[in-house]
């Protein structure tokens, strides 16, 4: 088991929520590829906690310290490391929970698992602030695909059943940059404004809730990925679980495909106005037995609600092996699905980069 | 790129549709592991094609030669290696395809990837017959995986909208095994004709429909597994993504989680009948953390309706590069979610032994 | 465990040495490549046994059947799997060596890790045998790194202490040529005699001699491979220890270089008669700091004598937990280097398209 | 190209030579296992440098912080990340080598592979140095093998060509720690004081020498690694081969193997003192089939003299393309074989524990 996904770049995250500082390792990048540090922390600030009612109050920085391969702004071709020092975390909230694991967290699960070894401080290693590691390799990966005219964006496209509208069949980059600015990150501001009040609600009531993020990418080549077990779905699905709270992954039309007849689902080919071979729907979400067809590649991605509420639960003592009730106190996100949605976009890009290191250096 | 996956146990197919055999290794099996030849082709017998008007009239009896690691009935440590004859395929039936791609299938994107080299008769590589030789290595596991009391079923849960109704929560083996003699798998049978008639509309139509299958595995310890990017749900998706036709892998309460307060969602742990802690619902899905929790595991999988169908389709001539119709000749599934239940258990049962071999060796 | 190499470029062995086939899957192959049967079935000869006293007398025609992968003479992109039946299996030979292991192979080291399950027949997956496929799988890769201007050729560098001359500094495709056409792989044919005098010596006194097998590659590119464990040395020696019988893999100057002063074994720069840089000397072998450095890579693998004499031999009774003696009987070669030449260019050239697929697709 | 390696237990490191840390991420490692830290700093002793003018003058006194992984004297189950910090770079003696590669050392390689762009001050990513972080994971690996009676030690059994003895068939743990108190790690402590005479007069002459370490383990149960390409003697030698400067690895007799007949090479078996099988001779280092036999696994290796010398050396300039001369300046290793004796100890305890993971979880 390790915490590391990727083929030829290697994405490889440490840490846990309370220890010393996570990070994370990317080996395989290219060298002499130029990282805009104040662009790539302005990409990290869209997960970053502490900034409103929205999320917890615990407040980190989280500003990268590069140990490897970056040198005068550029990568070397060595691992690149980068670690976050861990600077507000207070231990004491969490004692109580070795003992009594919370419900839908993986605290049993870990404690099965390691014996009752792991740090679990915080959540540990499990714990939603080690996406912030994953932030720092998969914003560096998006400066990286931007220069080869490959550009990956999200929004939230629900959250506790409110909808907001999803991608036009074709999104564009100046799209993404929209939403990659706004405090909330949705294309229609009046259903943001309704989900932002459902989560102070749920928060109010000691409560949480779950959401769903489409990520889309653009400006990638058809022929990338593989028939069967390495296909782009494949890949993305895989990674994509890696993000804690994750319940579910589609690509296109998804699971409402299954409603479909294949002559409503089949996306015809045509010719385009540029002379190249391109759909008239996108119901396949860009992939086409495993393979990409050049089309905008789109996921959905469906998170499960915070585990951690201030609502009483029941749940067992370990140690006594009797039924008890547990109230998880400390800080927590009513919902992580708004802060989570620049942490798809990181995956979704780092897993892109990947496969295009390996089946297109041409452009590297 | 290749056609394989897992970690100590290794799974590779090989084959195309039309070719001379398909097949499949399996590296890293343990030695000394019988197998049940006529349970293992009875389990075949579910995806078998040819049986009915539900699916292609393609008629192969798809009985496995093993070329290796096999002998006297068990495994014997190397590398099994097992293929099935390609006996009836008719080739003529596809040759305006390639120039001409189905809409909804890899024609194009194999076109692009491979330069019109690929093997595409009768879908060459990404043919749905491919997964054959998956049902092979599958229904091996799933003897090994019986042996230590993990069992795995699945059924159909939707068809063109239709729903069967969901396993009940703590699904039994008996459940299972009948489900799987079922001429079309369903647990309400009712429901299930209403599918069957669905489908024969469709096809009578000249059109396709799609499906959802629901798939459980009962007997797995808790503590299996690991956060991050080799989760329990990581490796199943990346796997289940590599069968033909799936578009969405959700686990446990998937996607409706999203639209659940962590108060409905998260399932509380109480210590059971037998001393055990266990977990009052099951949403999710038997995981947390990527984590086994001793739970039933659950995952639903959405599979696209089949893109070949008799019905004109807009498509382009690639040699003219210009827009044309397609009508698709030869024999064709109107749906393939019912002979992909097997095929999905087959998967999981594959992924479960895996992760089993790497985790929990005092078993084997 | 598998037997398995290679990161982009799959290769996965199958088959016991008295099984039903053999064979080899070459996962992640280019598209469009095309084979010459005939030069493949060439290669395969070299290491053919039943040509003459100096190997086994077990006759196999060993021509390789195509299962998939490979159309018209050409890859297809999908994984390509080929088989050699066996057909001059003799396995009544064998009965004895189940109970009493024979010293030098693997007969007790696979009873321990399979507990007796293994399909020990003629050495089972043990044999060198397994490397009939390995040879159609090196034999593609030969001829798609043919036509990219890389050669690879080996020759039998010593055997029984007898040493052939060392390849010059820069061999050439005609000598590797030269060397491959000849009956007994050497370059000085007098002391290829001496050898085989050797060798028919040995296997008259029912005994066998190792030897050293030197092999070099020209046409590659500088900066492929990388620092630490994916060196090029790595990366080779990790594959060249997996065939049969080698116990001893170094580069260039290789231990000899332990002796050496830094201002002996260092090799200076120049700029070379075609303005490129390149060394004066190469006890590099070809490789600093597990890169490529444009010179030839240069290898020497040191084979043990066969295990199989027919000297008796003490041993123990598994079944009785006692000393006892053996004599071997079966048909056995007296030395196996000569017939490894063409094995240890297989996985050279496997290696190096691997790399090569990896790190310089603009080739392929 | 990433710098890692292993199975189950993924070992990988970063840093360079004058970067602001190297370290080392240990994926896979078990939880709850102790780490007596001043055991583990006195086994980093032995590797560093600037105790002696037998090695470089930089001092560094190496002393691992862990980021993760680590509580309370013990891992926890997840990633395990330990940093050492650079203190003593002096980056100013390496500006000239930018354009003027050093003959025998990885600059012009890196040069060509990165365009320039590798850190390659003090020989970056490829320097010895990196060696360190190597010594902490194999560190924590050797105490953590000893709790289940496996042993690793090593000594330098030649420099220059001044043999020591060889380790006796049957080392023990006594041996093994008696060496590694040693200031200079021989067995013949006479013929310890010639080769360090013989390295200070190389040092004195601006030259460098370069020597064999043989390392070996005891309690090593049969059974273990696999035929072919998983097979012990290909992990361990993928590993040993990304230490920097080895150029040759062996194991048993090696290439003497190649020198002698199949009587003289084979060793008898036999029911020992124990009632156990073991064999009356060591030729085969441990290792048939790939597999472990119970006996004392050898390996000999091979290491360069440093190519970091003080005599003038031809060499290119880079910029101009013309030939020049070069003098190395700077701390430098007259021989870098007597350090590298614990960091072949901590890769094959590496390699050795990750055996042991995949397929002896009982003891774990």
């Amino acid at each position: 088991m390790s915490s590391e996904f990727g083929s030829v770049l290697r994405v490889g995250i440490f840490g846990e929520s309370h220890g010393r500082a996570i990070g994370v390792t990317m080996q395989g990048l290219p060298a002499g590829e130029a990282v805009d540090i104040t662009a790539l922390e302005a990409f990290m600030d869209r997960r970053r906690p502490g900034k409103s009612a929205l999320s917890t109050a615990r407040n980190e920085p989280d500003r990268p310290v590069f140990l490897s391969g970056f040198v005068d702004g550029k990568t070397t071709g060595s691992p690149l490391t980068a670690i976050i020092e861990n600077l507000d975390a207070r231990s004491r909230d969490y004692s109580e929970l070795l003992d009594k694991p919370r419900p839908g967290h993986a605290d049993y699960t870990a404690f099965v698992k390691w014996g009752g070894q792991a740090d679990m401080r915080g959540g540990g290693h499990f714990s939603g602030r080690l996406t912030a590691p994953l932030c720092i390799a998969g914003g560096i990966a998006k400066q990286i695909l931007a220069r080869r005219g490959v550009f990956v964006g999200a929004h939230l496209a629900a959250v506790a059943g409110i909808q907001d509208q999803a991608f036009p069949q074709a999104p564009t980059q100046s799209l993404f940059d929209e939403v990659a600015v706004k405090e909330f990150p949705v294309l229609d501001d009046a259903q943001g404004k309704r989900m932002q009040s459902a989560i102070l609600e749920a928060s109010h009531a000691g409560d949480s809730v779950g959401g769903v993020i489409e990520c889309a990418a653009i400006g990638i080549p058809a022929g990338l990925g593989g028939p069967m077990f390495d296909g782009v779905e494949s890949s993305l699905s895989r990674a994509i679980f890696g993000i804690p709270a994750v319940k579910g992954v589609e690509f296109g039309a998804g699971f409402a495909a299954a409603n479909l007849r294949g002559s409503e689902n089949n996306d015809p080919f045509r010719i385009g106005e540029d002379g190249q071979v391109t759909t008239i729907t996108n119901n396949a979400g860009g992939i086409l037995g495993g393979i990409t067809n050049g089309q905008p590649l789109v996921m959905r991605v469906a998170m499960k609600p915070t585990p951690s509420i201030a609502i009483p639960q029941k749940t067992v003592s370990l140690s006594k092996n009797e039924n008890t009730e547990l109230i998880v106190h400390g800080r927590h996100d009513p919902c992580v699905a708004h802060r989570a949605v620049p942490v798809v976009e990181a995956v979704t890009a780092l897993v892109l980069l990947d496969i295009i290191l390996e089946e297109k250096q041409e452009w590297i």
